[in-house]
Parts: structure tokens; sequence; C-alpha cells
């Protein structure tokens, strides 16, 4: 039984004649591959990733498992090849989710003149460039009654630098409203960003990584954020996890770390860490518990 | 006294007519104020370090001592505005030096598109895009006789990812000659680049101080090595130093840090640590005293 992913915040989706990613109630998620040599060099990617003995086993839980490739019978109706994946949000209820895609540059130096210059005016039209990353998409799970709070493409695609900084709260906070003027609690912080298991200590192993990889560079890939607000309100564990993903434009290292996505990946962290001390300061003054 | 620097690797050259920086007998430092904002823009960022009392103390040291503007006859001959720094060579005698731009991107996101536009060419024609950094400039003492290694700008300018590694392995070499396929020793390695007062150990500091800084971005600015062999021969010290240098293009932090230069600084920090770790790797095997 395919069906089109509930929790999908990025990238295309599946619809009507439209090409998108389908997901299956075994927990896989199947991504069409994308035309021209993106598909193939993400297929590739997946090959070579998964069968490299040098990525240390405790950095691959931060990717998708990969499953190999599947021609089948697309969301178009038509057979078209597929790469095969774990589907990261079958196993959760409600996941709030973030798409953030790292790194200032998301061209590789071996590019075409013509797509540099395309991405060049996207990374300067975003805070790619100011901020080392911008954000693909979310949803972060309300209520029930309220479902999520999901702002359109369109809107993500405008925000600036300022916008980033309090998305970054709302995504951990029980009131994100649509306002953006509207001050975020960041009541879960502490349990999503937080602690030994959250994602700050998560992005910090991967950072660990990036500084002395020089395997793969990561060109235009994007780091997801998901947690389960029902877990944190039960007074379980956030069950936070960050993976990488979309890898159409990974590049051979070439003994040369991937400096582009380590700046961006430590400036996330630094925003990271910025509301994590805002908190503790704030739980110093007694105003808030964190 | 005023005259032309004896150690100058890179940048502008005082000349015939020319404008470019002098020194005098007391270790001062003559930078003649660049054209348009950005020698007033150089100037203002000098004087908002000096003042500023968020820069930590053992981060001013990576920077020349500033000591104001002066208005006085230049290389031209005519009158001209000029920053007056510490001269950085002033007290060292042969001393091996190395400008290499930090950065992969050159340009800061204020800058005109016609400024973009010729930064990004020369970024991607240099190792900028790939490395991270490309080299300015080089000179290597080889001994009294022989004088100096100090390849042309032209050749530097040409120069690709594996010639730089083999340069900064030339530039800590006792044999560091003309043609690029000689193998350089690296017989200076351990004094120069290792040790608890080394390079790596103040790239290190460095970085640790970008990983948090967010009041400037250090846009196209330059870190110099510097040491002297004669002390390393003699047993002493390398005196090996770290500065930045080179702040027109500096802008303002706002919050974010400064993740290019950090992306550049640590793929300069792997390159070095490799060559310290494969002659730990040579030592080991008995083949080289480190």
């Amino acid at each position: 039984m395919l069906k089109i992913p509930d929790h999908q915040v990025a990238g295309h989706e599946a619809g009507a004649g439209k090409l998108g990613p389908l997901v299956d109630d075994s927990g896989r998620f199947y991504k069409p591959l994308q035309s021209g040599k993106r598909g193939a060099e993400e297929a590739a990617f997946y090959e070579s990733f998964s069968s490299n003995t040098k990525v240390p086993e405790h950095i691959r839980k931060y990717f998708p498992t990969y499953y190999g490739t599947k021609v089948m019978k697309a969301s178009t109706g038509v057979e078209h090849p597929h790469i095969v994946l774990q589907d990261l949000a079958s196993t959760r209820v409600n996941p709030s989710i973030m798409d953030i895609k790292i790194g200032s540059r998301t061209w590789g130096p071996e590019a075409s003149d013509a797509y540099i210059a395309k991405c060049l005016e996207r990374d300067r039209e975003s805070t790619s460039v100011t901020l080392g990353f911008r954000l693909s998409g979310l949803q972060v799970f309300i209520n029930n009654e309220s479902g999520f709070y999901k702002p359109n493409r369109d809107f993500i695609h405008k925000i600036g630098p300022d916008d980033v900084r309090v998305i970054l709260r709302k995504f951990v906070s029980s009131n994100p409203s649509e306002k953006l003027d509207t001050a975020p609690d960041c009541s879960l912080a502490s349990s999503v960003y937080g602690g030994t298991n959250g994602i700050l200590a998560q992005l910090l192993e991967l950072k660990a990584w990036f500084e002395d990889q020089t395997i793969y560079h990561f060109n235009a890939c994007s780091v997801l954020f998901m947690f389960e607000k029902g877990l944190v309100l039960n007074g379980a564990s956030s069950n936070a996890e960050v993976k990488l993903i979309d890898f159409a434009h990974v590049t051979e290292g070439k003994g040369v770390i991937d400096h582009n996505f380590l700046g961006g990946l430590c400036s996330l962290i630094k925003f990271i860490s910025d509301i994590l001390e805002t908190m503790g300061h704030t739980a110093t003054n007694g105003q808030l518990e964190v």
C-alpha cells in the first residue's frame, strides 16, 4: 500500500501527475530519481556511503538507511526508478519537523556557470549567505485540535535572519502561532535542543566528524530536526533526532574537509546554543522553568 | 627614517610613484589608506576593535597593535593618510612568512553585484572555493647564501589544491627548492606547526573564538604565519606566530558567527594537522626525527 507521506515539509510533493515521494506501511520511503544526473548521483552517493568502511558507526545513525533502488509505479502512475530509504517519520506520532539546508553556498565547484548563477541568486536572496543555512520547511505540532503550525513555502522562502531566529524558538514552543511578533515561550527547548540526547548534542557529534572527514562534500544537503511533543508532555524523552538528507549534489572530498557545510553547521549550532543559553539565564532569574 | 618593508609577501608594494606600506626603525608599519571606502572601513575596524571590550585579551595578540591614523608623506612623495600599526617583522631575523587569505568567499553580503562577480571569479579560479582559503604570498628562509624561497605572484595565483599542500610542507622544510615535485622534508614541522606554542595551537585558539564570536565578519582577511629558522637551528623556540591582517572588508557580525572564515580556518587546520600526523607516523616508522 503506497501513499503520499503525511509529514513532508520540503521538496517535490507527489500529486496528480506530479512526481514525488511515496511511503509504504512497512516503513520505507520511495524517492523518485531526480531528472538528469542528479538522481543517478544521489543513488551513487547512497551506494558509496552505505558500503564505505571509513564512515564511523556512530555517524551512520545520522543518515537514513538505504535499501537500494527500485523501478516501480510512481505517483504519476507510470514506471520510474526510485531510491528506497527508511521512512524517517513512520514510527512517529505527530512529529514536529524542520528541514534546514546547510551551507552558505549550495553549489559544488564543478557545477556549470548557469547552475552556479541560479544557486548564487537563491543563496543571496535567502539566509544562506548571511547565516550559512536556510530553512526549507517546517511543521510544529500544536495539539490535536489545532494540528500543526506549518507556514507555507512562499513565506519561508522570504524570511530573513531575525525570522529564522524566531522560528528556531517557535519550533520548541507551546505557542508556535502564525505571527512572527509573538514571543515564543521555548518551553520545550531544554527537552528538545538540550540534554545528552538532544539536538545540540547530536549536532556537536556531527560537527566533530565534519572537522575531520574529507570523504564527501555535502553540497546543498539538509539537516532534519524531528521530535514528538506528545512524548515530552507525557514526561518521556522528546525522541529528538537529527538526520542528514538530500544528496543529489554530493561531491568527493578529495582530502579536503567540507568547510562550507561545517561553517554553516557551526552557525546553526550557535543559534541553538544561544536559545539554550537564554533559557538558562532566564531560569537563573527565576522567571521560567527549564 | 621611513623605508619600504624588507619582508612583504603580498599586497600593494611601494615603489617609484606607487603607493605602498612603509616602516620606520621604531617598529611601526604605515599602511596607506586604500581608495574609496575600503581605507576608511579598515581604519574604522581598527578603531572599533582596539576599544571593543568584548574581545578577550588572549585573542588580541593575534592582531597587530593599532596606533591610529596619520597623514604623512607617502611612498609616492605626496601626503596621504596612513593606518599606523605594529611592524610584525621588525624584531625578526630572516623570518619565514606566509600570507593565507581565509574563506571560500571573499565578498561580504552587502557588496555590489559587480564586486561580487569579480571576487567570485577569483575565488573560483584560485583554491578559495575548493579549500576555503588561498595562498597570497610567502617567503621561506633557506640560508644566508641562498636567501629566501619566494615564488612570484603569478605562480602563486595559479596554484591548485595539491600545490597548496606541498607549499605548506615546503614552508617548514630545509629544502624549499623551486620545484614543486621535490619532496619537502618537513624537518621544522614539529617546531613550527606543532607544540604548545606552535602554529596549530594558535589556530585552534582562534577557532574556539570564531565558534563563538558574532561581533565581526572578517571577509577577505588573511592569516599570517611567521617563524625564524635560525632560532630553531640554534635549538631555541621557532617563535612561530599567527596574526590576522587586512581588514578592509570586515562587516558587522549582527549576532551570527563568521561561518565563512571559520570553515576556511578549519580546513587550514586540517591541512596543518595532516602534515603533523604524517610526521608522527613517519617517526613511528623510525624513518625521520620529528
